[in-house]
């Protein structure tokens, strides 16, 4: 049996005709679950980043699951799934003055989280806020890309002094994303990252609590380090959003396995070149992004899944994106013989690198019965 | 005079809050007339590459400069500019059968030219269409993407013959993309990329005419070699894309001057890091693309641009976006005390590394009066 052969049958008998983002709701369900039920048991509430989705379908399975609360990454995010019925939400990127007086809007709406590392921001935003809004105090807990400095009391200090002096924001804690745990070798690196960052969450909330500031709560979430740590006690609120979907880049840092592999894009062979033992798919950047791992044979840009009766199969040795342009996907073949049975109108299952960033580039999905999904997308 | 915080009053008076594409109309509208002087002179149709602006305002700039045909890469595109008045279009990669109902619908409304290499899609197509079709042969001339390879003239022979034998599709000539220019050292190379892509289309051509087929015409378009070669002549038809809004890659592979940059992002600044020398924008791989450059200093995935008062203006040596994540964009300055006068809610304007990618991630993007300037958006 030949597993390309067959995929792009099943494929063909969905209907499909051009790239599709198709999700298997099953492991989709699965892969939820699996981190609700760690939340439960170490006593943290899941408040999953819905920047990976997008979808408020997706967000109906996650409730469904029980859970009540979400992460975005955009007010215009926010907006979408306070329309769905999500009345408590955080944004967790570092608030934009620009947008206070829509901030202030929304919190008419829903109970909004927002983050700050900056007197100046707090300062801006509460002055235009009619409405209270929450106010996380943004750490950089190692990973250098925003928030206060672990080790910088004096600053946190100032930022929580700021907050209180807000009448229109409500304290609620230390906020950190530990965006370095994707560099981490393996499950074991991953879990010191998780480890190490809860260390300097609770090391700057005593900071706080020693100058006589409230602590708050503590919040965390990245999908490497939630999945290589069984026990997130110690936290109160874990923010990981990966996890519904997971990817190659998550494959590649041990933080799932090849069967929690949950959405990937239906391409359709466009050429066939046994000579370079290469076919090329009409599936580029605009559907996949540049996201690429770097490996051994270079650059790899996505990597072929096999459609089974009951949805998505295995990731098929060998088969490789190994270039992408902006319409074009260049998929290398592991010998050029296996390219005998394909042609044009072919349709092949990319599982992406970076699920979060492929999800952005489609303005719906589908899933295994052809249902179209809906998602929230940008102006 | 601080050009950082001249820019941002500038782009605040425009009433700009969060990341949005921008473009400068003159520099747009020059840069079109650049290259529909250069066809002109060379006596070649300009049949630009739409799917670098998507936008039927912009096409309609083109069409102003006396264009009327044009170039896309999917059937969603070709729909849209046949339903804003393109009703001579080539969809420039290579056909999938699997649109050939969908081809054979948009080929009652208006003359739309295929690509093929492949016998194979050509009778698969062929067999759907009621209306008649044009139909390219696509050669590679080296680049090594799609395409007959240039040297395989048997193939090639084949191909013409499928075409012949096929009674809804009319050849139309021999199409060539060059994106291999995109890699060259300087415009002397690409134009060397150019002389080499124009002799094997002739020669390909002469394998045609030898086997008793017809000639056709000659299509080829790439920015970088069109931009480094005053006379096209030689060739019937070309169809670079770029060209209308450049970017960082054109200008490093020495296309264009910083002067014919003409479209990029307002990003409000949501973090001032003067310790690590770097402020971070709310702007990343979702609104710019994660494409980048390679440089001495490692990826850059944006430079900062100022604006003037008649547009557009220069670049700000030093200041480079040099970390990209799903929304967050980490820019370094050339010193700390550069980051002395910025604080949140800043805008910076960032010319980005490839235009067609960051501009597939906008909905619309605005000119520098406030004009909203829609586009096309693949479900």
């Amino acid at each position: 049996v030949n597993v390309i052969t067959v995929t792009s049958d099943r494929l063909q008998a969905l209907g499909l005709v051009r790239a599709t983002l198709l999700v298997d709701e099953t492991r989709v369900r699965t892969n939820i679950q699996r981190f609700v039920d760690r939340a439960h048991a170490s006593g943290v509430l899941l408040r999953p980043h819905f920047k990976t989705h997008q979808s408020a379908v997706v967000g109906d399975w996650i409730r469904q699951a029980g859970i009540e609360r979400a992460t975005v990454s955009s007010l215009g995010q926010a907006e979408y799934f306070c329309g769905h019925g999500w009345l408590d939400l955080t944004l967790a990127v570092g608030a934009n003055p620009r947008e206070a007086a829509e901030y202030d809007r929304l919190a008419a709406c829903c109970d909004l989280g927002l983050c700050f590392d900056d007197p100046r921001a707090v300062v801006a935003v509460a002055g235009a806020l009619d409405h209270q809004v929450g106010a996380w105090i943004e750490l950089d807990p190692g990973y250098g890309r925003t928030g206060v400095p672990w080790h910088d009391g004096a600053r946190l200090v100032e930022l929580a002094r700021a907050m209180a002096a807000a009448p229109g924001l409500e304290y609620r804690g230390l906020l950190a994303h530990a965006g370095h745990s994707y560099a981490a070798a393996g499950p074991a690196a991953a879990a010191l990252v998780y480890t190490e960052t809860l260390g300097r969450l609770q090391s700057a909330r005593s900071a706080l609590v020693e100058a006589g500031l409230p602590a708050g709560s503590l919040s965390a979430g990245d999908t490497p380090g939630f999945a290589a740590v069984d026990d997130w006690s110690g936290l109160d609120e874990a923010r990981p959003g990966n996890f519904v979907f997971h990817d190659l880049m998550q494959l590649s840092v041990g933080a799932c396995t090849e069967q929690d592999l949950a959405c990937a894009v239906a391409c359709p062979v466009i050429g066939v070149y046994p000579e370079r033992g290469e076919c090329v798919v009409h599936a580029g950047a605009v559907h996949l992004s540049k996201e690429h791992l770097a490996t051994e044979q270079g650059p790899c840009f996505g990597r072929l899944l096999t459609l089974d009766e009951a949805g998505f199969g295995s990731l098929v040795p060998g088969w490789r994106l190994t270039g992408l342009s902006q319409e074009h996907g260049i998929v290398t073949a592991p010998e050029a013989g296996a390219l005998a049975d394909l042609q044009p109108g072919d349709l092949m299952l990319v599982a992406p690198v970076h699920s979060c960033l492929a999800c952005e580039q489609f303005g719906a999905y589908r899933d295994l019965k052809g249902n179209e999904i809906g998602r929230y997308r940008r102006c």
